[in-house]
């Protein structure tokens, strides 16, 4: 049976960044330790480090994301590599080649590091097993998100904004709200959430968009918004799917906001030093309202910032001679 | 009330890029100093300087434009930036995010500049006074087209290649002919060329392509291109869009070329070294006859090259400390 | 009457690299010779070179193929060049402007070489004329693919690969299986092939994939794939294009696969040493067998690889100083 989890190597050093889940509670905090001494880079006169200079980065997006694309892009090229964009709905996958053979093709061109989105769940673990066999570990991948299934760096990087704003894990409150079924974020969140000792992790959403069985990750669930938020130290919310809003899994946006919707009254049952997180991008007035989301209990774009530094740790970690 | 213009500073130095409408001509020429400093840069072996080196500049495009684009990115490498070109139709905006949300998350990587082309007038300005009321002016915007307000940096390519071919501006009779209505590039030249002194701008057109009140805009409008290029030192051609062609507003091409477009006969009755411009891309046997635009006169592909210099004087302006 | 390859200047070197027909074997080989300075490159600690810094490579694309751009801004990159992509569909081709005239525009920002892909034959010889022309050799052109015409690179790391394997081409049987109708690749190889001396170059295929009149190319033309792999050296297979594949000209993609795909029975046929060769990307099963792909005589990422050097060798031969 192969591992699981190929993103570990023998010695237990990181081999590839596939999932949160499995991940030791030292490495998330060595990750974010890296990632710390990264932030001071993005304030200099000139934003780089030589780290990954010759190195190639291709950015192998099976599923179009700007927004994601860019976040690699910027902290591949802070960390001076060249980085090379593959946007593969229009390329190969088209020609009928299958994926390990465009793998292959660009480990041929001496490729070090891959960025790989795909709609669907495993294939950056496909990929990474396939390289550990062929490639003698000289080739690492990130994954930047696969279909439900997870989405690592998102889950770093939130990790690191608690981090930074609570110091320590270990007393917090902490409530996810919203479609926890779709969101691949909620799942790294959660795993890693867990592994860094966080007590107490609540879930929050309607019945229709939470995964059966989900007490069973080690979460409190609850379809009461307000009994949810009650004391928490950290409210993460979650992009509600366009595609969501409209189908049989809710009755309406407007029904949504009313119940599920952070606004101020419903922030004010969480504790008065609360942050307010959100993965972008934001739908205004449907999962949060303007005031919140531009208020002074919002993080939501320090995460942007800390998440260019977490996805440079994670890309140095991973290739960085 | 904000102000019409955030693109100056307090102290008078320009903050933005947002229109010409406004600028000293104190400011243009300063601009087109500098640009003269960089068309050396383009001729050497190694065309580069390192003065953005480890800066952030988004290409942000909301609308799409290979063109424009292009002249923005190579201007930004050849000064060493680092460049991410955003298209934003097929990412967040289709996600249903607010334009300002889109660039406070980029503003959140420590973006350095942004490089904005949209379709509808006003959306640099709107993203520059968020960036100034947000950002302490650490972000700068150019913008690269806005609907059919304005596109400033074409506007200083044409001054830079009058200054380049005529040496002064005071003495100048300049001819702008075509589809006034609809071009960003007409509004930028008139303006430009107000400011620097022209006495004598004329619009050459018919009625239908004209604004109403063109005038006021302090040039002479007549729809006899013989009357209008008698005896002028500049002729600048306007790009007849396709969309027109068999509109409404016009009869057809062919007999918007019978009257308009511009030949060696119609060119001979401007003076012997009046110079031919024209903005790119070309309808050749529309607005502009093959034999002018491939002749002696026409210095359509000096303004390309003048183009680079004038981007890498605004960008090193904005951003070079 | 125009030369018919533009490609040689008058002192016999190499002015831009448009096809092989005509390239004398002395020049062949002398690409390989640098192409194989260049293999060590990809396997430093960093992948570069500053032989192209501060040139402009512009990868003009008038036919979109994310693969073929990859392997010449990759090769671009590790020369340190600056590399802009230009996607043309989706552009200036649009708003109608001719292809000389997009050049010119691009050669005003002083592009040193120009990578063309093209659906119609010729049209990077349209250019490198024009360019010789017009810009006095100091702009540069690489046949990226023109039509059916030929791939120059593709053919060039065809032969570095065999020469790798099989150091001299004077004693071998070189087979080539498939749409060699259709195949710019198979054009290539063949007149490369003659060129450096192979003396017995065969093409299999059925009789409605191969041009009329194919042994006029110096060439043994079979529709036996048994006959035609007996005793060869090296085999290379073509890939079978999608919409030929349930077309008039073919019965079904099974039979082609029963008759023509290579599978380790029929591969058993040739040399035991012999090498097998697909210029990707792979249609496994239909042309060639995943045992015979994934097997030990495969070479097929060998091709990558080399594909790579032979790129940067092409344009550093070509730009650099």
């Amino acid at each position: 049976m192969p591992l699981r989890h190929p993103q570990l190597r023998a010695d237990g050093k990181l081999a590839h960044l596939l999932t949160i889940e499995g991940l030791p509670a030292a490495m998330i905090h060595r990750i974010l330790d890296v990632a710390a001494s990264f932030i001071g880079v993005a304030e200099r006169d000139v934003k780089k480090v030589p780290l990954l200079r010759g190195k190639s980065v291709f950015n192998l997006f099976f599923e179009n994301s700007t927004r994601t694309r860019t976040t690699f892009e910027i902290a591949a090229k802070r960390l001076s590599a060249d980085v090379v964009n593959l946007n593969i709905n229009t390329s190969s996958a088209n020609k009928g080649e299958s994926l390990l053979d465009t793998v292959d093709n660009l480990a041929a061109m001496h490729a070090d590091l891959f960025v790989v989105r795909h709609s669907q769940s495993g294939a950056p673990f496909l990929i990474a097993e396939h390289l550990n066999r062929n490639y003698q570990g000289r080739i690492q991948v990130v994954n930047a998100g696969d279909g439900a299934h997870g989405h690592p760096t998102q889950g770093l990087l939130d990790m690191y904004t608690i981090r930074h704003f609570k110091k320590s894990f270990t007393e917090l409150r902490v409530a996810i709200v919203g479609d926890v079924l779709h969101s691949r974020v909620a799942r790294s969140d959660i795993h890693a959430l867990t592994t860094l000792g966080v007590p107490e992790v609540r879930v929050i959403a309607p019945e229709t968009l939470v995964p059966s069985g989900v007490e069973q990750l080690g979460v409190h669930f609850t379809t009461d918004m307000k009994k949810g938020l009650k004391d928490v130290d950290v409210v993460i919310m979650l992009r509600l799917q366009n595609e969501r809003m409209n189908g049989a899994l809710l009755p309406s946006a407007q029904e949504y906001f009313k119940h599920y919707g952070l606004t101020r009254e419903k922030l004010a049952l969480a504790k008065p030093d609360a942050i307010v997180m959100h993965p972008g991008p934001m739908n205004r007035g449907i999962e949060i309202d303007s005031a919140v989301a531009d208020g002074a209990q919002a993080v939501i774009l320090n995460q942007v910032s800390f998440g260019i530094a977490v996805r440079m740790a994670v890309m140095s970690l991973l290739v960085a001679p």
